[in-house]
């Protein structure tokens, strides 16, 4: 990053239609991020929509990255599943492998990781699937960065491995006292005020903190903040966090971009 | 190839095992053949199977390429499926994609792709099928091979697109008088004496033709040989092949190798 | 039916959700039709969704029926698939029956089946298609009757088995000269004139014919007609159908009622 | 069962094959237990291989039962998942519906249910799951039987309903000083000794106790003795086993057989 400017990037997970079934609204989404998590096929994503979300993704200018998730079309990866050590690191190397030659295909690289749904939540608490994790994404591609939760096992497994790590904040979502989300179940998990939001988004980035729940105030480094794009409004929230960034002068840009 | 020494390659369809379920005899064949055509998911091989085949096939020197099949794990890919052009453009790129990066992380390259069954099938009679099919394996590395029927759509597709196409025979099975193979359910279709196989295979090699049912004899160029796994005695008779081919003075060795 | 009044049914294909995907608009379809075609998981429709689909049935008075198709999220279950005929009957057995035990659960009767996407058009022609459908019915339950398409294979299947056929016709679809669906991909294949459906709908009803794209007047038997239940202004489309048969006299109401 | 004679029931888990892949011996199995739980399609078993388990049992006069699993074919239903509570009763309603459909084309009656794997397991320990299985077969039909372990949350979940319970044990695995099976992984934990696994089934059934690994002696309701079935010698094993226990005066028949 530059050491004058201040600088996010704005990650969406996009791709997640599959067959006849739309999910997301990628294009509107793809105007205002700078980063699109793509499904891989285990969770969501056929491969036809695999190739027509990285398209849009290189018509709009935006860094491509894999979203690998448990096997479980059903359960769209949210259902914490009981695959071994190394089933982790096949399913994960598996889905990136598919999403690179598919993104090679259309001329785009593959910048970065980010695990999907349960699958992140168990490699943000649990060693061993963040170290499984970790080890796939190093295996697919040595330039390849990870992103996931600051001060999580996965950001450990990666820097254990000199993977570089992007910590991902949420701008929507409460944070307890311990910097950890509050779960989506508790009221009062998710902002929905797209003012409030925005003004988060840009107090998390200037001043690499946040308010807890409790009233604290936390550090936090931010490397890019996560947009939902599966509800009604989140084209209007994503605009609304990417111009309050800009009039407060942050640069929004891809944290990864291809290098020569 | 040598300008001096006849060569051919022996191939045969491998990873076909699927979670808990086995299938072939994976380690056996692997001594007697060149090259391993590893399923990639959609008709079998899981990711753990798939890392297990590549990591078999770098220990005993065995070149490895891409099988792709219909997305049908009950059918085992081998019943037809209207897929669109593009459907099938995508399916193969995802799955090759899949197994090259599993082979990356096990050092070493796909070399190859193999449509299997259904696709196989399909891509030998249906120009569409044929050219999407050809057009995956351009967009998935441009050094990838594309092994099929000779004298195919597929050849044709692979030949309008300046792919290497390597010609597949069967020694095993009956030709008919247009070169076609006789279909399985026919009787004489295939040919069980050990011996004969053998014998066969050599004369192929050496002769390039064949006799077909019929009692014509055919041109047939000769790249690969197809071995099948997956039968009791299959290890017998890829070793009876092998060693008839070699004392005949024919060189057995892998079509495709890495370059540099 | 009555031989006084004038009856039809009004079907439409629900339950076409899966997981976290949203398809169609069942609740408000429901409003309007009288039986409920479900989708039973092999082309769509998890089980939490057809649970979710029967009880809104069941809350409407809306007649049930099952919707099995072939084994293809992906494709919907509109991909051809070359599945053998005792797989037919294995599959539609199979699905037919896991919505029964759902139904049961929930206190409602699986009156009828309807073949879905690629399953129905190939039992429209192939006899062995067919076939293998109406066994898989008679087997599932004596009492069910069969939705199809009027002078199809499976009209005769149906008849050689004694099973009550009801056929279907499409109100919004043109018809070729021979009383066949001209295709979708076809200009004017589809009426999208709300008030010319609902005439139309009244006409094939109360005449028992239809005309064709070429201008003649062909017999049509009405036992049901299909009302899509995913395309933006379907429910309202629903209503008007509705609405002008029963302004013209006739009385919409389910071809298949639950018996003592 | 009789108050003169001492019967058990011998049950194995079959129909595990799915599509190509052959697991298990059922023909042989058959020969020697007397209930055979039929995988119902989301861990194992294709509807064509229901169907010819279903039809195989009839043919040798084993009672039926329901072998419902997770939705994991790569894991065969033994990968822990977090199914909700509704997913579980709607998956479970589902898979024994499906059996139901196709035992009934065969005229075979369906009698019990018996969770698979990961799905066993935590209906073992969890109160929620064994509520939703227990649930799920009482939705199914009233009549239906309930197999697990004894003193498991599954048991008390079935009495809480008035469900018939089958408490199983398995004369082949170790148990500990609290009556738990002592886990595969462990030393000692599978008694691979066909006379030793034949005395103790004998005298599980006799004195209605088994032997812990710490030597205590734990009292031991047993309902029916699972046998595995895809191992090597499995049938001599089982044939080893029956031939025990009626050599010392145990009537082995199944504990369900159909009601007139």
């Amino acid at each position: 990053m530059s050491g004058e400017e201040t600088t996010v990037d704005l990650n969406s997970d996009l791709g997640e239609s599959y067959g006849i079934w739309v999910l997301g609204q990628d294009a509107a989404m793809m105007e205002y991020i700078t980063s699109a998590n793509v499904a891989c096929g285990f969770h969501a994503g056929d491969p036809s929509v695999m190739r027509r979300t990285v398209r849009l993704a290189r018509e709009k200018g935006v860094a491509v990255g894999a979203h690998p998730g448990y096997p479980d079309l059903w359960g769209f990866g949210r259902r914490a599943m009981a695959l071994s050590r190394q089933e982790i690191v096949d399913a994960v190397v598996y889905q990136v492998g598919a999403l690179q030659a598919i993104a090679r295909a259309e001329g785009v690289p593959v910048l970065y990781v980010k695990p999907h749904g349960a699958l992140y939540n168990q490699a943000e608490r649990d060693p061993q699937a963040a170290e499984a994790v970790a080890e796939a994404v190093q295996q697919a591609g040595s330039r390849l960065a990870l992103v996931g939760p600051p001060g999580s096992a996965l950001a450990a497994a990666a820097a254990a491995r000199g993977l570089a790590f992007v910590p991902e904040v949420f701008a929507d979502r409460a944070y307890d006292d311990e910097g950890r989300l509050v779960p989506r179940d508790r009221p009062g998990s998710v902002i929905t005020d797209v003012g409030a939001v925005a003004r988060r988004a840009v107090e998390m980035v200037q001043r690499a903190e946040v308010r807890s729940v409790g009233g604290r105030v936390l550090p936090l480094t931010v490397g890019t903040i996560c947009l939902h794009g599966d509800t009604p409004g989140a084209p209007e929230l994503a605009r609304a966090v990417r111009t309050s960034l800009e009039s407060a002068g942050v640069r929004v840009r891809a944290f990864a971009r291809c290098r020569g």
